[in-house]
């Protein structure tokens, strides 16, 4: 059956077992179809240690089932109870400042921990068993946005083993750390430590290593979940992506253990930042899932959280913030929460039905998007059309994140939403992809800031150049190998040659700055001492200390052109680089066979009227300020 | 005897005896008549355990005597000495992230500890036995700004007895906690701890029950040495309630248990706030003190400390301050303290006697105000005059602080004084009253902010409407109740029905935002989507999101009018709002039987006259610019 | 041999011996005649404990000797490796709030730790042993930017050793400490610690105290090392001072302990900011040695760290710097470091041989100035030609860091580099010397914020007026004895009676405030209430609280004057005070004999013609906008 999930997390041991029943009320007139169930419920499923409470899911999700509600079962391993760290304590997670953290909040472990690793098994073969084949079943979620981290001495013993299985010799590993520097040689794996607070300057290898571990051993705290589900279960697994300013696993590698990619999206900014945001995040899920569709897992329904003050979604925003993620491929709009918690720590986190209650706006506008979702079914399974790709390499970014580098402002993020940005404000959707992936399906790749690079994925991009593809490489990229050691010769190392270029020095710019170039556009944060070796000038520094150096080239390899773009283009020199017009209706297309589902969304403040939007369309289709509208083709 | 106190903190143990002589020369040059002895003496009583010192002691407290100063024997407690340290470390504080504090600063002990608790009582009853007769002592003063918390293991298992204590069971302590969110359910007491350093956000109401917690537990530290005192003394005793942007106990509680309500009063602003905050200080000490004179126990004397820097006070605002406070109710004009230390941490705290010595301004202005004080003597026992109250609950800036808000800018204090703000810069006095206090006695009563609120408050104050009384609310008030659950079904939770108003959504403004209203005026920081359900509209959101909707609604209950003022009002729409000419005198009455003093104030930059100052006064009273009047009628 | 040394750290630790042979070739092209080698190579050269491996520093040495480089040889004490860690857990150092820290970065060790005080003396003298008639070495390099702090048991014992040495008795130590404030009074010397992290402000004199243990402890390792290095070689020894915005040891003491003064000096300012702070820095140094040559032993050869970002130097820059280090008594350019590292944490640390390699601008640039300074190598003895003094004294800093200040804005190295820059900018050059120094040769001594002064050194600046000189004392002078006790009757204590002015109060300034004076100057950040006993009013305050007071005063006696600034006077202000034209060039000389070399800067942007540059220049010496000349005479 092809259908597009709408619903949320529910979590009813909150409330008194009367609510439940108004709970499948609400959700059957809201079209809610699946609703995540557990996630934080370790506490009340078992009490102490041993004891097992089950009669109250046992109930919800008959009552669910009843009502034609599918559920998504979490298994509760994000926060033990309470019980767990006094029977346990040495897996409360510690800081790298040597703090041992306490209950009382969510997420106190260290996976790390034995003891928790055993728990967690446990408590997911024990829902396994026990709701295996329950007919509510749809989906099985293993924990809740994996990322705690932790610096105690069972961490520290995982991460050596970790270290060993990548290094193999002490050698490899005090060269590739550059431990010479410093005199950080390591002598014996055991004096091999967690990256926790130092005198100075930690080893930015060090750091980036423990990152890497990180990201594989909650990986593998994962699939000790998976596998135990799997026994008894033949129903898709996942678990839900989070993604913020940091973000602390490779969803890239994880996407191939999981049954489908499901993100938690929160965006910070309101206004048209939030829209943009929303298609990046998208956009990046797809990447992750390698083009195939995805679920949006949760999003608040009411509010954007702009870090200081929460920001009220204005009428008709939360619908066409769904829309824009199920237009890049999501099987759905799931929402953090049902039923706004009316105590605790998220108290004011908003939701389908606010503490107002069902008689609402946000309850009218919640049942009226449930309406709307049914027609949209059929696009569950297509695909979405693009024909640029972003790199993404969430390495680059911990690289850069643990080095003290030449400018504190540079920010792997915000390169690459720099650039997702430019075609985003002219309606032209990108995927993401990996530096190894084949990227022969792209007319233009674009790889902002890719400081770290493996020389297979510098083969990859050359290859992909001379097989006819266009490539733009953004400034500091290609500077260091996968151990963080600076390749040598002149920046941007690993593209010197397929670039044509060679750079001597960085000018950083102060946060205010910027430079002029020759065309008339304009570059802020960074520039570089660029020496066209074989490459031909596009652009140049008008005045200051560059004046008249390089500051865009291309080169040409048969039908193939690599262009190096050395500071951080504004929008408007982008887009004309890239030659995009501003628009203020974006376009996104999913297609299935010979069918097209044409997305249009008008970010503008006034009607919009879309020519050729699709065959059955005759004419323009206006769409309205704020306004989205979705076109069959045939 | 009625008289006026005036004096200070004094500290002897800093000088050689030979500056004894000069202090009570100059004491008796100044006018002065009480003293506070021995506040941080305890080192220097007993420098070594169990030997103690007193020849000093006797010596000052005889000489003050022969020249007729009385004593405020101070308990030392406030700073245990650095042997004690040694003797019990487990009596060092520890902070929420596990640091144990050491000795070196001041008030470095958990009140928690029972060694700490035990020594604390001792050398309370050794100087009461010694000095109960002592004919210099007029007053006790225990400890000293009682505040200090800590999170050590001795604190948590006497918060878990509060909390037993409070909750009795388990269950109800986990309803009231709403632990089922994040898998928080408590399964042993054991298992409860203070709200140490966690994961991500503590649970809220953990948090205010901690802040709970350590009120009640000092004030049984201060009962403890009040009973020993009480054994052999009769003289009134009490402890100095210290004020700031974070207030460590529930003084409103606490006055119950002192004879005279005590305070500390450091202004952190220049210019008129300074004033303003006087008079924001002195009104709520006399709130504290259900109206009864009580004492201002600590000021500077030549600075005001805004923070980064000292701003030396400006001729005659020593004496303006010192008058504003006694026109509000203060039995006298103290300040910290006597003589500049000339070591130590606060070596440039200013003081009655300056580095400079008695040759300064300082001095000069000190003995001018002490000459003038005893005229003043006969208001002492007398009472202050206001129609109008506001409402202070400390524990609803506590839940605030505790909470992870729609906005970060949400600020209990702030709003608080906001509203006195408005109604002082028009010259009216009000009380501050607690929302379970009777209210008949005023005429208008406003309840800024009152977030949390408890069911037999909120029937109160529906009581004081239907009764007749004008009420007005602040926007987010009512919203959840003392284990700080949300009140369902709309805001503002417990006086959406006396109000006549629901609200669905929240909409903070940004810091330097503003809403119009249709009236003309502005609001600040935050909107809400009101529903003026029976209520009728006075002002409405004129643009914005919120456009057309209520901001101000009222609704007649009887004679009684319940207002509701969903925004921060800048205080021109406030003042047409309460209908308050801005004016530059201040005015503050006590009266006594029939008799009654104006205090006037002129804040301004001209003389200003006053009419109708008094029976006695004909015609006019010129105010001159920054001056004061006291007008006894008849 | 008279030359002037250049190169820079050299680490061939961190490359392949091919490296190496490349090294060379390039150092001989470049001039490079001196490398400090080994300063971070322990774990290189002792992998394993006990287990050496000098095959590589043996083949390096004879290479570099071989091609007529000089070696300066240093103990690699600044980073233990990790085995030693391991071993000796009780040397990781510890933070004021108890966290401690792990190796991974560098000077990760407690100087108070026995253990790790025998391991560098040991290595010290291994080094020694072998290499002391090594025919490369030219000097030893004692550690590294000695400055490394600790708050562990270990250095609380020893901290408590050192009290003891200064005190004699706790009675004395109380006194000194005025323990009597806060109840911190000692009864047995264990119970003294370090100012760990406390609950509210920490004793001030106890800060300063362990502020200058710290000096004396790392002296005492110094010398330790000195003294094994001595016992077998008779070559100079020193140790490069480290000098920033926390100066963690007395270098004025330390210098009698080294044969040559040695600083590393990092500009963190772009523009002329880095050319004043260059000759800042180097005055500094100069001071320190008592007017004697000294070292510039490391320097950025292509970056300015202004903090969040690099600035790559502007052409021609870095040798600029170079000379004006040299003009300023350094006997060469040295730099960290000769080559980039291609990993590690200061990967992206400029250097003399950057990532692209010695076809760069950077390396041409080396080349360069490698090639002019052997023209100047007479110059390496000579003495530098100063008429005016300033004042530094660390103590000062310290105790103003200490100290919960009046103004959070005092800041006493602020205060004497706003000095300094008045001279500066007028082409002067002025020596820096001690409160107690011998002063008679200057016509001028400034005194800024000289704000702890002992008997000694009042008596010592007394007597210098008295002799005929010139002195200015800055505001916030003379307040405090050493420690840290106010001087009291008036400020500024030490100096009222020669300067004839007595001060009650300050006036502290907000951050963007002035003062006024009727001269029409200007002051900021501070002002007095300033009282001319027997002073001459120069300029007065006007406006303000402080309209016609007395601002700046002068007291004549005999030949010589007393000068009182009670405010921070800006450039222009300052200027006329001084008679201080600004000047385009800076000039500097050193003189040796008869033989004068005048170095000439012109920082402006316009070539300037400079009249009488010397006798063998006829006319105009014109020099380029950004340029610099030296001109010997006769």
């Amino acid at each position: 059956m092809t259908r597009l999930w709408y619903g949320g997390d529910y979590n009813p041991e909150q409330w008194d077992p009367a609510v439940w029943k108004e709970d499948v009320d609400l959700m059957r007139q809201a079209g809610v179809n699946l609703v995540t169930v557990g996630v934080f419920s370790w506490s009340t499923l078992e009490p102490s240690p041993g004891q097992y409470n089950f009669t109250w899911l046992d109930q919800v999700l008959d009552q669910l089932y009843d009502d034609g509600v599918s559920v998504d079962l979490a298994t509760p391993t994000a926060s033990p109870p309470p019980w767990f760290s006094r029977l346990h304590p040495e897996a409360l997670p510690v800081t790298a400042d040597g703090v041992r953290l306490t209950h009382g909040s969510r997420d106190t472990y260290c996976v790390c921990a034995p003891a928790y690793r055993e728990a967690a098994r446990g408590i997911a073969r024990t829902l396994a068993e026990r709701y295996h084949d329950h007919p509510a079943l749809a989906m099985w979620h293993v924990h809740n946005e994996y990322g705690t981290v932790c610096y105690c001495s069972l961490a520290a013993a995982r991460f050596r083993e970790w270290l060993r299985e990548r290094y193999g010799t002490l050698d490899r590993l005090n060269e590739a750390w550059t431990t010479a520097f410093w005199s950080q040689g390591y002598a014996e794996w055991t004096d091999v430590e967690p990256p926790r607070k130092t005198q100075y300057l930690v080893n930015p290898t060090q750091y980036l290593d423990f990152r890497r571990f990180w990201s594989d051993e909650l990986l593998a705290a994962y699939l000790e979940q998976k596998t135990e589900l799997r026994k008894v279960s033949a129903l898709p697994i996942t678990t839900n992506f989070v993604f913020g300013n940091w973000v602390p696993v490779n969803h890239a590698r994880w996407a191939a253990e999981v049954d489908v990619v499901a993100i938690d999206h929160y965006p910070d900014q309101a206004g048209i930042g939030a829209e943009e945001q929303t298609a990046f995040g998208a956009d990046l899920a797809r990447g992750w899932a390698g083009g195939r569709p995805w679920l949006l897992m949760e999003q608040a329904a009411g509010t954007l959280n702009t870090g200081p003050r929460m920001h009220a979604k204005e009428p008709g925003r939360m619908a066409r913030h769904s829309l824009s993620h199920i237009a890049r491929g999501s099987q759905g709009a799931l929402f953090f929460q049902w039923r706004a918690s009316r105590g605790g720590a998220e108290m004011y986190h908003s939701a389908m039905v606010p503490h107002a209650g069902p008689d609402s706006r946000m309850f009218r506008e919640i049942t009226q998007l449930g309406s709307e979702l049914p027609h949209l079914a059929e696009v569950a399974e297509s695909n979405v059309v693009a024909d640029v790709a972003i790199l993404w390499d969430v390495e680059c970014w911990w690289a850069m994140q643990g080095t003290h580098l030449p400018s504190s402002s540079l920010d792997y993020l915000a390169a690459v939403r720099s650039a997702h940005r430019h075609f985003w404000r002219a309606g032209v959707t990108v995927d993401f992809a990996a530096p190894t992936d084949d990227l022969a399906s792209y007319k233009l790749v674009v790889a902002p800031s890719l400081y770290l690079v493996s020389d297979d994925a510098a083969a990859n991009l050359t290859a992909y150049v001379e097989n006819g593809g266009d490539l733009v490489v953004g400034y500091f990229s290609g500077i260091v190998d996968p151990d963080l050691r600076v390749r040598l010769g002149g920046y941007p190392g690993a593209f010197t040659e397929l670039l044509g270029v060679r750079v001597e020095e960085f000018h950083p710019l102060p946060d205010d700055g910027e430079v002029v170039l020759s065309s008339g556009g304009r570059g802020r944060l960074w520039s570089e001492d660029v020496h066209a070796v074989s490459a031909e000038v596009v652009d140049r520094y008008a005045g200051g200390v560059l004046d008249g150096k390089p500051a865009i080239t291309r080169r040409q390899i048969g039908a193939g052109m690599a262009w190096y773009v050395s500071t951080e283009l504004d929008d408007a020199t982008a887009a004309r680089l890239f030659e995009l017009p501003a628009s203020p209706v974006e376009t996104v297309r999913r297609r299935s066979g010979d069918t097209t589902w044409t997305f249009l969304f008008n970010h503008g403040d006034a009607e919009f009227a879309v020519r050729d939007a699709g065959e059955l369309v005759a004419g323009e289709l206006p769409v309205p300020a704020g306004g989205y509208a979705v076109v069959r083709s045939p």
